[in-house]
Parts: structure tokens; C-alpha cells; sequence
């Protein structure tokens, strides 16, 4: 019997769902660590857990304990859900660790996502909470054939579109290895046959000619653009463009950035969540009306055998210290944070806390009349990329052909990001609209107003995400997530996927089943 | 100066206008034959014009016309404006020739286009219409690295992630220039620095390892996926998966259909109308209310020195015959039907009407219950190749995690198109769920209801599309384009786009540009 025969009789004798699980057998279904929505239940009667933090991780912790039977609290620093999950908008105020505040002036319906804005497909948990929650998704459009590729020192500092460089490099490369096979200069890796297929599938895959050539014509201007578009009547035949050398191909490095797209993370399907990030932890502070305490700056945790004890200051009554106490505790607190607060746990996690840094990124929103990329220059979301300080500049995924727009002017890392961090907000928008009009010149003209967030002056994380090394994660990882005593840690930082939300949902789920089936007196 | 400073200083002194124009002559825009909407003005008075078909080239016409003063009046063929912009909805009805008339049951909100679906960036003509019209756009998903690829006689009958083949090509391509390289077999043809660059982007883009190999580890797995995602807390070490051999991959052909969304019209940013193709169709229609007359259809189109007489048959008043008459004609009726007219031409457009044969396709639309695709196989939009009779399955771009929904489950060409249209309508239905269920074994439990279109039973097109070769566009397009007495054609048949809308598009505004010219005493 073959294989599909055999699946066609379970589906339809046992239903989908059995289906599935014979298709999960046969490697038809990637495994993914998210296991589905948690099925926790029979908490102890009266069983209590105090979260800390309200971002994704504390949200679904909470979420999920609750509905499992736990009395839970919440305390969050913020006045608002979400944590690093969060859209600026217009009239919202953000203010930094020493003292800047900015008033978000975008208008009504744009907004910056200063942190998590994609959702890639393999993200189940994330994705799941979506949908249970209700949160709408729509395409995020993370490559565009018709975005820029940018360095200052190539090309005369002429931006190259996506696509040219995209095919180009492709077809010198599949020219190349066409030649080498030719040559018989595969005969001992390739068999004869092999190599005719390679062939056969170099020039398509290549866009080469006949003779297998990488050149001007019908096969590579179909691929990197015309440089007349094909239309209709009697003025319209299409005027094929000219290939870039491979020489300055290479030497431009704008191959760097033909990867981007690929990496598991960035591949299509992305998602954005319609309204802006921000909507998830939204949704989930709607599901945790009463559970959540903003405002509330955590000062202290400590635990004995019988439970955890928590002391924190209330935003609203400022010098008063109030406690908040639980069975257990799950700890979303960053570490970059946490490692400054009284906390009685084992040394091997406390060095865990302490051990990993964290990463520096700056981003910057700016608002622009008119969507000039769109009208002037056919860039309909994706990213633009440069090697001046900006990095990049992302188009938004939504709203085409509207009026106003907000671009992402900047997305930074590393050195770039501490030396805009370091600048006051202000200086950082003048900074991204001047690199960026080096790109885009009608910046000067469109450019209304912006605003600016460097995660190290973040007051509710200190930096953006824990950024492990190897060495760090085969010292540290384990002793970061073990349950201590009444105490488990949950987040990006305590997961394989730093920096993204799916990373803080699996390492809830994974820390609170692990607290359950304690709790249930269960071994961990 | 350099250039940037140049555009700069236009920008600042002149506007974005300006620098748009300065940008253009630098070579930052791409020239397109859509030159902006038309500035006809002046229509001599009294100026009539008859536009036969009511699909975007008629209505693009009859609505510039009009704006420039011209009296209009459009004859079609069907109750609808559109032609083949078209969604089927719910309640909708089709009958095509042969007398079988399908009645779509579609929940809300579902729809099938059984014309064109999407558009392209760089149609600008088609776009600028959208906007024009207030037609909501989204992003439509073209590729989709979980989709999958799949041959009947590959890896077994079992489908293959898009992703895996996408990277496992390119690796092994890259592995092998680079050892080419590496054994100075390309030191007649690349200097050696470029050859340091080649190796350093070749195991970049290829995802190779240090020693330059593709193989089963961090790298290949970033990109094709891995057997087990990465997650949080203490089970969520990912698991690298291990790549298909060269051999293998060249020998399934899959490799045949990583091309697709490298072309011109299918690379990101693709768009489709918020709620269907037809969004457009009706959004004319609305603006043309009253210019078109439905359910007319045309059966002798005559012209003399003064005018342009056109005989057709109104569907309300079957038997009698209608006179439509004015001092110019505009026809966009396909050729595969214009060609059975009687039609005073001259001999040359006549040859060229009889000359282009019509390509068949066939769609089918099937609707769900559930959207499994996204539920088991984490499938969001995008497309499935397989070598399969239907040839393609497509995942809606929208409504991502909602209840039912609608599947392209079948858009075919050629020789399986014919197959298709000669059955009956059911029948394709049927042979499209037998086939799909071979990718998707859900298809039998969760399949509810379908609607299929052959193209070359649709009464008002006979076909769908102009199927222009090189020897006949040579030979007989300028002939159909031209102006011949009072009459002009237009519509994707009279363009280099040939099934596009921006085909149709750009027909029509070059068609009647040249009309007016000659109407107001130009020379054409």
C-alpha cells in the first residue's frame, strides 16, 4: 500500500485528525516544541502564582494558569500590557531612562512597532494566541524586488533595486558553474546524467541564453527589470535592461543582503498583526482584566519553603513599599534587570542571571506626507538595505495608496546602536532623516515627525534581548530555566529563539508545565 | 557635485515633483509605457464614441473618454461590468457554452477568481486605477517556503517543502562553484580577489559550512528547517534536519518550479483587491453607471467616412435587433469572438484579428470547512506546485485563521485545460478534489463545495487570452493596433502583456490617445 493510499484510509474511515497524526508519523508534519494550547489542569486547591512582568511570556503564563485553576496575580512596571510587544501611536508618551520623553505626534492608524514586528509561520505559539485571541494577522512583506540595496561606496552611492542584484549575482554564479561543467570539470563529483540536468536547470534557475550566458536579453531582463516595461498599443514593446558585471557585483558586497529572506525566520509567510504589534499584548490585558497591577516596580523577590514573597512600589504611591505574596512565582523580569534585584535563588541560576548581556538596537519611526516610496518610486513595503548607520528602512505592509505614512527610518545594531542610544531622541530623528535622504531625497520635502526608541534607555528591560553566545547557553541555559525551589523564569531569555515572542511563549508553556506538575507533586 | 548632492538641492529648492523628474533622467526610475493618467482634454464638439465591452480596457477607455468630454456609450455582454475581472461569490451564477450553468455556493466573504488574480508592482496602470477608484489592495502571497512542491513520481509521491528544495538547490550549486573555484578552475575567467568575494558570498548565499560544504547543521537547517523548531525553557534545543542529496533534488525536477516567483510579474510586492479581482470590475461599473448598456450582445460592427454603426442583440428583448451608432468605436471584444463578426476593416488588421489563437486554462475553487492547510500544515497563502493535472493549489492571502475557506484547487494550461473544459463542470470539481487530495489527504473530509471555469466555454471570450507568438506579433501586431478608419482595438490582445489587466490597461490609454489625436485633426 503506498503512502498517500494508506493516509486516504485513515482520513476518511478516522477524521482529520487522526489524519494528522499519521501524516506527523510519515514526516509530513515538522515537529515544533509548541505541543498546542497547554491542557494544564487540576491546580491544588487554592494553589496561588505571582507573575512577574505582563510582557507575552508573563501574559500567557497567567493566562494559562488561570485557566488551569491557579489564583494569579500580575505585576507589570508599565502602565500598559504587552512589554516589549507594543506600538507607539499617536499620543502616546514613552519616557527613557534619563529623562527624555517623547509624545508620539504619527496620525490616526500609524504607528511604530519599537519592538517585535514580524511573525514568521513556524511560530505556532504565537500564532495560536492570535487566533484564539481574536487578533487579526495580514502579510507582512518582508523581501521586495523593488526596494533598494545601498552602499555608500558602491556604485557611485546609487541605490541598486533588490531585484538586479537578486539576479545578476544568480545568474554569473550559474554561468560560472555551467561553464565548469562544461569543461568537465564535474566528471569525478557529478554523473554524466546528473550534470545534464544540472545543466538543463542552471540556465532556467540562472535566466541564462541558449549558450548558457548570463546576459542582456528577453531571459535575464525578465527577472532583474526592463529598462523600458513592457505595455500595450503601438508604443509598448519592452526594452530589456543591460546585467550588471559580476565583478561589480562582488565588489559592490550587496550580496550580503540577498539572504536576508531566506534565514527560517525571515521566510515568506510573515505576519503582522492588522493595527500594529501592540494588538497581542492588547488582547491578552483585555483577558487579564483584574489580574494585571500596572505601575507596579518590583524591588525585591524572595522565597522561603512555603511560598514567594514580592515587594514592589506602586507608580501611584510613590515611597510606599506594598508586597504581594504567592505559592509560586513565575519571573518574566529581564535579566539584564533582574540581576540587580534581591532574589534568594540557587548560585548556578544566579550566575545564569548574570552572565548574559544584553543587545543594543535602536529604531526609528518617521512620518512623511505622502508615500512617496509608493507613488514616486513602485516600493510597496519590504526593506530597503545600506550600509550607513540606519541599516535598514522598512516600507509599511498595509495601507497602500493611502495618504500619509510611517516608515521604519532605522533598525540598528551593534556599535550604531549605542552612538544613536547615547543621542538625545531628537538628534536620532535628525540623524535617520538625513542618512535615509540619501536614499530617498524627498525626505527633506515629505518629513512631518518621528520618533525614536534605544532599548538600552528602555527603563522596563535595559537593552533589547539577552544575547547568548554558545558558550554562555551550554554553561548557563539549563541552570536559567530549572525550576528554584517555588521560582521559575520564563521569556526570550530563557529560550533557542532570543529577541522573538515565540521564543517567550514556549518558555511560559515549558516553565509552567514544569511548576504544574511540581505544584501536582510531580517530579521535574 | 555628486549625484545625491544634485537631487538634494532639487528637492530642496524645486519639490518632490522635480526631483522625481531628475531622479528620472539619473536612472533612479524605471520607465514605464504608463505615463500617468491621460491628460486628454479638448473633444471636438459633439464628439461621440461607441466602446464595445465593458471589461478594463472598454472601461478605462469609456472613462478617459468621458473625462475628456467625449459623449460614450458602452455595449457588453454580460449583466456585469468586468469581462474577465471577475470574482464568483455566493449566489453568483455562470453558464458557459455547452449550456451548463453552475451555481456557486460559496459562504460569505469566499470568492474564487476565475480571471486574473493578481497584480504586480510595476503595473502602474492598473494600480493607479485602484487608487484612483478607492479599490482597497493587500498583499497577495506568491511564494510560500511551507508550501509545497510535489511530483507524482518523486521522493515517492510525498510532497516536499518549498524551503527544502528552495536551499538544497542553491547549497549544492553553491558547493560546487566554490570547489570549482577553490581548485582554480575559474583563474581564466575571475581575478583572484574576485574569486576571495565569490567564495565568502558563495557560502553566505549558499548556507555553506566553514570547510564550504552543504550539509546537515546550523546553516542548511537556518534556511531549509529542522527537524525539530527551536523553542523555550528546558526541551527546546532545535534539531537540525539533513539535506537532500544533489542527485536527488536534480532527478525530481522539482527545481522547475523555484523559478516562479523570480519573475518580473510574480516577484513581491504582488497585490489582489480587498474582497476579489472583480473589486475593480464594480468599481468602474459604479463610475460608469448609465454609459454601460448590459446584456448586449454585438453582431455586426460597420463603418463609413462619418461614423460607426454597431448591431446587437439585447438579452431582455431576445429576437429583436439594436442599433448603437457613433462618430468613433473603441472595441475590445476578444479576438476569438471579433473575429466571427461581420467587420469592415482593412485586410491587414482583418488578418491579424484571424491570426492569434487563444490559450485554454481552466480554474476550479473549492471551499472547505475547515482551513486545514493552516491548522496542520501551517500553510498561509503562497502556492503549491505539483505535476499533478491541476497543477496548482493556492492559499488564500487572507482571512488567515478564519473558518472556511476557499482553495484555487486547480489552475491548469494546455492539454489538461482542454481535458478539463470538456467535462462537465462537476466533474472538474470532482477530478480536482481526487487529484489535491494526493497533497492535502484533508480534501475528502473537509471538502464542501466547488465552482470550476474552463476558459474556452466562457461565451464571452472563447478562451483566455491572446496566445501571440514571436512570428505572429512580427507579422500582424502593429497591423491590429493601428487606428484603422474610426475604429481602434484594445485590450490585453493589443498589448506586449498578454492576459494581464496592466495589458489591457495601457491598450486602452494608448488606443485612445491616438483616437483623439486624430479625432481633433492630429496625425496619427
Amino acid at each position: 500500500m503506498r503512502r498517500r493510499d494508506l493516509l486516504r484510509m485513515i482520513g476518511a474511515t478516522a477524521g482529520g485528525a487522526a489524519m494528522y497524526q499519521a501524516m506527523s508519523s510519515l514526516g509530513l508534519a515538522t515537529e515544533s516544541p509548541f505541543r498546542g494550547t497547554p491542557t494544564l489542569h487540576g491546580a491544588p486547591r487554592g494553589a496561588s502564582v505571582l507573575v512577574l512582568g505582563a510582557g507575552i511570556a508573563g501574559m500567557v503564563a497567567a493566562y494559562e494558569l488561570r485557566q488551569a485553576g491557579y489564583q494569579v496575580q500580575v505585576l507589570e512596571y508599565n502602565r500598559r500590557p504587552g512589554g516589549r510587544n507594543w506600538s507607539l501611536r499617536g499620543g502616546d508618551s514613552f519616557t527613557e531612562l534619563g529623562g527624555f520623553t517623547q509624545h508620539c505626534r504619527f496620525d490616526d492608524g500609524l504607528y511604530l512597532n519599537p519592538g517585535p514586528w514580524r511573525l514568521p509561520y513556524h511560530h505556532r505559539g504565537i500564532l495560536s494566541y492570535c487566533k484564539k485571541l481574536g487578533v487579526a494577522l495580514e502579510p507582512f512583506v518582508q523581501v521586495n524586488y523593488n526596494a533598494y540595496l545601498h552602499s555608500a561606496d558602491a556604485f557611485g552611492g546609487k541605490p541598486q533595486r533588490y531585484r538586479e542584484i537578486h539576479a545578476d549575482y544568480r545568474g554569473h554564479v550559474a554561468e560560472l558553474l555551467a561553464k565548469s561543467t562544461q569543461q568537465g570539470q564535474l566528471d569525478q563529483s557529478v554523473s554524466k546524467e546528473d550534470q545534464e540536468r544540472l545543466l538543463e536547470s542552471l540556465r532556467q534557475w540562472g535566466a541564462l541564453d541558449k549558450r548558457f550566458v548570463y546576459t542582456r536579453g528577453e531571459a535575464s531582463s525578465n527577472r532583474r527589470g526592463y529598462d523600458r516595461d513592457a505595455g500595450g498599443g503601438l508604443t509598448a514593446k519592452p526594452l530589456p535592461s543591460t546585467p550588471l558585471q559580476l565583478k561589480d557585483v562582488l565588489g559592490s558586497r550587496l550580496w550580503q543582503h540577498l539572504v536576508d529572506s531566506e534565514i527560517y525566520e525571515f521566510q515568506t509567510t510573515l505576519f503582522q498583526p492588522v493595527g500594529g504589534m501592540g494588538r497581542i499584548g492588547e488582547a491578552f490585558g483585555r483577558e487579564l482584566k483584574g489580574v494585571i497591577r500596572y505601575g507596579a516596580k518590583v524591588t525585591a523577590i524572595l522565597q522561603d519553603e512555603r511560598g514567594v514573597s514580592v515587594t514592589y512600589e506602586d507608580a501611584d504611591i510613590p515611597g510606599a513599599t506594598q508586597t504581594a505574596s504567592a505559592q509560586w512565582c513565575v519571573c518574566t523580569i529581564p535579566l539584564s534587570i533582574l540581576g540587580q534585584l534581591p532574589l534568594n535563588v540557587s548560585p548556578a541560576m544566579a550566575d545564569a542571571i548574570a552572565a548574559v548581556p544584553y543587545a543594543a538596537s535602536v529604531k526609528v519611526g518617521l512620518q512623511f506626507k505622502r508615500r512617496f516610496w509608493e507613488e514616486d518610486e513602485q516600493i510597496y513595503g519590504g526593506m530597503t538595505y545600506t550600509d550607513l548607520p540606519i541599516a535598514n528602512i522598512s516600507y509599511p505592509s498595509t495601507g497602500f495608496h493611502g495618504g500619509k505614512g510611517v516608515l521604519l527610518g532605522a533598525y540598528m545594531w551593534g556599535k550604531d546602536a549605542y552612538e544613536f542610544t547615547a543621542m538625545a531622541p531628537e538628534e536620532r530623528v535628525r540623524k535617520a532623516v538625513e542618512y535615509g535622504s540619501r536614499i530617498h531625497p524627498q525626505y527633506r520635502e515629505e518629513f512631518e515627525n518621528g520618533i525614536a526608541v534605544g532599548w538600552h534607555r528602555s527603563p522596563f528591560t535595559l537593552g533589547c534581548f539577552a544575547a547568548w553566545s554558545d558558550d554562555m547557553r551550554e554553561r548557563h541555559y539549563d541552570n536559567l530555566c530549572r525550576l528554584d525551589g517555588r521560582i521559575v523564569l520564563a521569556g526570550e531569555h530563557a529560550s533557542y529563539l532570543p529577541a522573538w515572542q515565540e521564543g517567550a511563549v514556549t518558555s511560559a508553556l515549558d516553565a509552567i508545565e514544569r511548576l504544574h506538575r511540581r505544584a501536582t507533586g510531580g517530579i521535574v
